[in-house]
C-alpha cells in the first residue's frame, strides 16, 4: 500500500460521465489501500473559453497587463473540476476533499501566466490522508506571497502533479492522459512504432522538448530532479481493470539508470516540423558575435531552438539558427533592419520549409558510431543533412521537410525500435 | 467626491458587451474623482450550470453532506466575473484590481451554502483605494477560519456589497439591478404604481420579505443595522447618462425618518400568491401547544410564515399559519399522523388557493385608523378576508386568490399611491 499521486488532464475530465468514470478508478485504488492524492485540469474546452472571454474585453497588446486577472479567471477552471470530482468520489462512498492552490498552499513567484512553484506546505494534505480520506488538489495554479492567484501555463498541471508528489513523498505519479505511453516515435509517421515500458528523465526530456507532447516538459525536469517515478498512462482503460494490469501499464519514467542497460542504445526518433532555419553568412567571428546576433532577437521574445556555429576561415564564420515557424518572417526582418548592418554579414539567408529529426537514446553516451549510423542510413535514402547538432543522448539534424516522413521511418527501422529489446 | 460601493446583477453581467457597458459606467463615477469599489455577481445563468454540472454528479439526498464541495464550485462563478470586469476597467484607462472573497478577506462562518458574513478586513481595500485603484470585489462568497471558501446563498451579492460598503465606511451602496427601483405595487398588476424616490429600511424589510424581489432581505437588515444608505436602480440606462441624473435616480432606502415625514401613510402594496394557509381546529389550549403544532413542521425543514392563534373558548382554540405552496401537501401530511394524534386536534382543514396582501408604511405608526380603511376597501368590493396580522408598520391579510388583483388595485387607489406625495 502506497501513498500516489494520479493526475488526470482536461480531456479525461471533459464531462461529469467522464469525472464519474475517473472517481471510479481513484475510489478502486483507494478501496485497495492506497493513499491518494488526485490532481485533475480543467474540463477540456474551459480554460479556452474562460481566456476567450477575457481576450474580447482585452485591448490589442494589453495582455503584459492584466496577468494577474486573467490567472484569477483561469484558475476558476480546476478549482469547478476539484469540486466536482470530490463529490463524484463522496457519492462513490470515499471521504474526499477539495482544495484550491491557495489553500494548500502551492507558493509560486508571481510571474502571472507562467508562474513556477517555490514550495507546497504538505501539512493539510497529510492530515487529510492520515484522516482516510482522498485529497483532491487543483493543478495548474498556485498563490504567490503576496495572495495573488498564479498559474503555472499551458500543461501546468503536470507540473502541479509532480511538484505535490515531491511534497507529501509519493511513491509514484501516475499521469492518466489520452495516450497509453511514450513511443518510439509518432505511430502516426511510423505504424511499427512501439509503447516503450521505460525511458529515462534525460531520454523523455529530450524526446518531449522535440514534440512528443505527452507530459510539460518542466513536470519532467521535476521529476527527475527530485527522483520521483512518473509513470503516462492511458485513461481510457475500463475504470475496473485490475489494479495489477493498471499500475505496470504505460510507460514508466525512471531514474534508475541500472533498467536501461538492458535497453536498445537508441530509445526513441522524435522530429519537429515548425522549425525554419536562419543563417548569418560570413560574420566577423570575434568575442560578442552570438550575443550581437541573438540579443536582438532575445529581446524580441523569439526562442531559439537549435544553434549552430562552425569554425571560421580568415576570420569569418557562418552562424546559422533555428527558430519556430511562425516566428520566421519576423525574425528575418528583424536581422536584416538591426543586426546585418552591425555586425557586417556577407549574406542573410533563411528557409522556413527545414524539419528537425533526432535519435534519443541514454545508450549514446557510451556507444560510439551512434550518430554516423544515423547519417550513413539518411545518405542510403538520398536525403541531404542541412545541420547537425548533438547532446550527451541526442543527435539531431535539420533536414528538408519533405523527407520527414522517410527519415522518421528508415531510422526507426535502422534502429531496431519496431521490435521489443531483448 | 465620495467612496461608494457599487454593485452589478448577474444580468448586468451577462455577457462581455454588457461587462463593457459596466466598466464605462463605473469608469464614468471613477474620472469624476469617487472612489470605487464594485461587488459584481456571476454572469447570468453560470451559478445554475455550475450547479447542474454538480447535481449530476451527487446521489439524491446527499447534498448535506458536500456543501463544502458545491461552495469550492459556485464560487468560480464570481471569480470569473471580477477578473473580467477588472480587465474590462483596464482597457478604459482604469487602474482596477480584482479579490475574490478570501483575499480581502471576506470571512464567514461555516455554514456552507448559506454562510453569513462575520468580518471584513478592510485594509488591502483601502490601500488599493489610496493608490487609485478601482476595486473589483467577487460577491457571494467567503472564506471561514478554517480557509474553506464559503457561499452566502442565493442573492448574497447584495449582502456582500453591503457588508463592504460598511466595512469601507463608504457614503452609499448603490445596487444596479434590472428594474429601476421600488415600485408601490407590481406594475404588472397596477399599471399606475408608481415608483418610490426613497423609502424607509424598515418598509423595505416588509416589501422585501412580502415578494418584492428586488433585494435580498438579508442584505437590507445589514444595511439598516450599520446605516449604509443603500440605493436600487437600473444598469440598463445609457452608461453615459450625467452623473447628476443617475445619483438620484432609482430608490434610496434610508434610515432618515426625516425624509418620510412629508410622505404617505402607506407605502406600498406587497403581495403573495405562492403561500398556502393550514388550521387545526379545536386544539386544547394549553402552554406549549404552539410549540407542539410547529416543532415537528421545524424540523422536517419547511419554512412558516404568517401564524395565527386567537383567544380561546372553553379551552380549546383554533391555530393557523401559512407555508409555501409547495410544502402544502408535505405538511398537511405531516399534522396528520403526528401531531393532530397529540394534540387532540378535532379538525384539520387548508387551502392552497389563498394570497396574502399586505399594506406596508412607517406612517402607520403614527395614523390610527389605516388598517380598518383596509378592511373597508375589501369590504366594498365584496371581497371576504380570510386571516389578519399586523405589524407596527405593516397590516396582512389572507384572501382567496382569485381576488388578489382586485384587492392590489383597490387599495393602491384608496391609499393614493398613483400620486406623487406632496
Amino acid at each position: 500500500m502506497a501513498l500516489l499521486v494520479h493526475k488526470y488532464g482536461g480531456t479525461s475530465m471533459g464531462s461529469t460521465e467522464r469525472i464519474r468514470n475517473v472517481a471510479k478508478r481513484v475510489a478502486k485504488w483507494a478501496r485497495a489501500g492506497h493513499q491518494m492524492v488526485v490532481v485533475p485540469s480543467a474540463m477540456s474546452g474551459e480554460t479556452n473559453r474562460l481566456l476567450g472571454l477575457a481576450a474580447k474585453l482585452a485591448p490589442a497588446g494589453a495582455t503584459q497587463d492584466n496577468g494577474r486577472e486573467l490567472d484569477m479567471i483561469a484558475a476558476t477552471g480546476e478549482q469547478v473540476s476539484v469540486g466536482l470530482l470530490a463529490i463524484a468520489l463522496q457519492a462513490e462512498g470515499i471521504a474526499a476533499v477539495s482544495y484550491a492552490g491557495w489553500q494548500v498552499p502551492i507558493t509560486t513567484d508571481s510571474a502571472f501566466t507562467k508562474a513556477r512553484i517555490k514550495s507546497i506546505d504538505e501539512r493539510r494534505v497529510k492530515a487529510d490522508l492520515a484522516a482516510g480520506k482522498v485529497v483532491v488538489i487543483a493543478g495548474f495554479q498556485g498563490v504567490d506571497a503576496q495572495g495573488n492567484v498564479t498559474t503555472l501555463g499551458r500543461g501546468g498541471s503536470d507540473t502541479s502533479a509532480v511538484a505535490v508528489a515531491v511534497a507529501v513523498r509519493a511513491a509514484e505519479c501516475l499521469i492518466y492522459t489520452d495516450v497509453d505511453g511514450v513511443y518510439t516515435t509518432d505511430p502516426r509517421v511510423v505504424p511499427e512504432a512501439r509503447r516503450l515500458k521505460t525511458i529515462s528523465f534525460e531520454e523523455m526530456l529530450e524526446m518531449a522538448s522535440l514534440g512528443s507532447k505527452v507530459l510539460q516538459i518542466r513536470s519532467v525536469e521535476f521529476a527527475g530532479k527530485y527522483r520521483v517515478p512518473l509513470r503516462v498512462l492511458s485513461s481510457f482503460t475500463p475504470w475496473d481493470i485490475a489494479i495489477e494490469d493498471e499500475a505496470v501499464s504505460g510507460t514508466l519514467i525512471t531514474f534508475e539508470e541500472d533498467e536501461k542497460m538492458e535497453q536498445a542504445i537508441v530509445s526513441g526518433i522524435a522530429f519537429n516540423r515548425d522549425e525554419a532555419k536562419i543563417s548569418l553568412l560570413g560574420v566577423t567571428d570575434k568575442p560578442g558575435i552570438a550575443h550581437q546576433i541573438l540579443g536582438p532577437v532575445a529581446q524580441a521574445n523569439i526562442d531559439v531552438d537549435v544553434i549552430i556555429q562552425n569554425v571560421s576561415h580568415q576570420g569569418r564564420t557562418d552562424f546559422s539558427f533555428t527558430v519556430h515557424r511562425n516566428d520566421y518572417a519576423r525574425t528575418m526582418e528583424l536581422l536584416k533592419t538591426s543586426v546585418v548592418p552591425k555586425t557586417g554579414a556577407a549574406d542573410l539567408i533563411g528557409d522556413p520549409k527545414i524539419c528537425k529529426v533526432s535519435i534519443v537514446g541514454i545508450g549514446m553516451r557510451s556507444h560510439v558510431g551512434v550518430a554516423s549510423k544515423m547519417f550513413a542510413v539518411l545518405s542510403e535514402e538520398g536525403i541531404n543533412i542541412q545541420m547537425i547538432t548533438t547532446s550527451e543522448i541526442k543527435t539531431s539534424v535539420v533536414i528538408d521537410e519533405k523527407y520527414m516522413e522517410l527519415a522518421v521511418r528508415a531510422l526507426h527501422k535502422a534502429f531496431d525500435l519496431e521490435q521489443s529489446p531483448p
